[in-house]
């Protein structure tokens, strides 16, 4: 069975970066983007976002749970806000204020989550 | 040995509160502030809000999952951002679209915990 563009950019490796890796353009995070389709871009480009609604807090922490541990096992940390009801997901690679493909990686990683 | 403010605050029974229930004035929530005095209020007066500042994303995250227990126990949810070396917390009664006592208990709680 062929792999789903989420799960074929769920699997690729998350590789170090330096503060001159050049962020991805507006272009290379548009096309990126139609593979992680629940995903969408800040007004200025530079940041990941994702929203999810749950029933309750105890749901939301949840899913909190299965990024966070996510996020160590890759050493790359979303900033994640939540509360009763919701989980708001914000990824960047802050060391070159911008997105890399390592971004979307993670992106693809959370949304192999169940949620 | 004499309670500290902040812990005989946090020893006070969570009360359920209804819709009717007014929100505290500013002053009534000014004066409840000085036995919580690492929180603020919003410029509004209607939320209480805390900064805490970690070493890591582990950090955050472990003080995450105690507040997120307390929270739990206390069926009083605060809301919660969080990221690498950084927790921050908003707490209000949403009912009553303001403060009520409940926030104060649950943010002296939040006080006691390790961090």
């Amino acid at each position: 069975m062929p792999l789903s563009a989420t799960t074929a950019l769920a699997r690729e490796v998350i590789v170090p970066c330096s503060r001159d890796t050049p962020a991805l353009t507006r272009a290379e995070s548009e096309s990126l983007l139609a593979q992680i389709p629940k995903w969408t871009l800040s007004p200025d480009g530079t940041t990941l976002l994702r929203s999810c609604v749950l029933p309750d807090f105890a749901s939301a922490y949840a899913l909190v749970e299965r990024i966070a541990a996510l996020a160590e096992a890759a050493d790359h940390h979303p900033d994640i806000a939540f509360g009763w009801g919701y989980v708001r997901l914000k990824l960047q690679t802050h060391s070159i204020g911008g997105l890399h493909r390592n971004d979307f990686i993670m992106a693809a990683r959370i949304e192999t989550l169940p949620h």
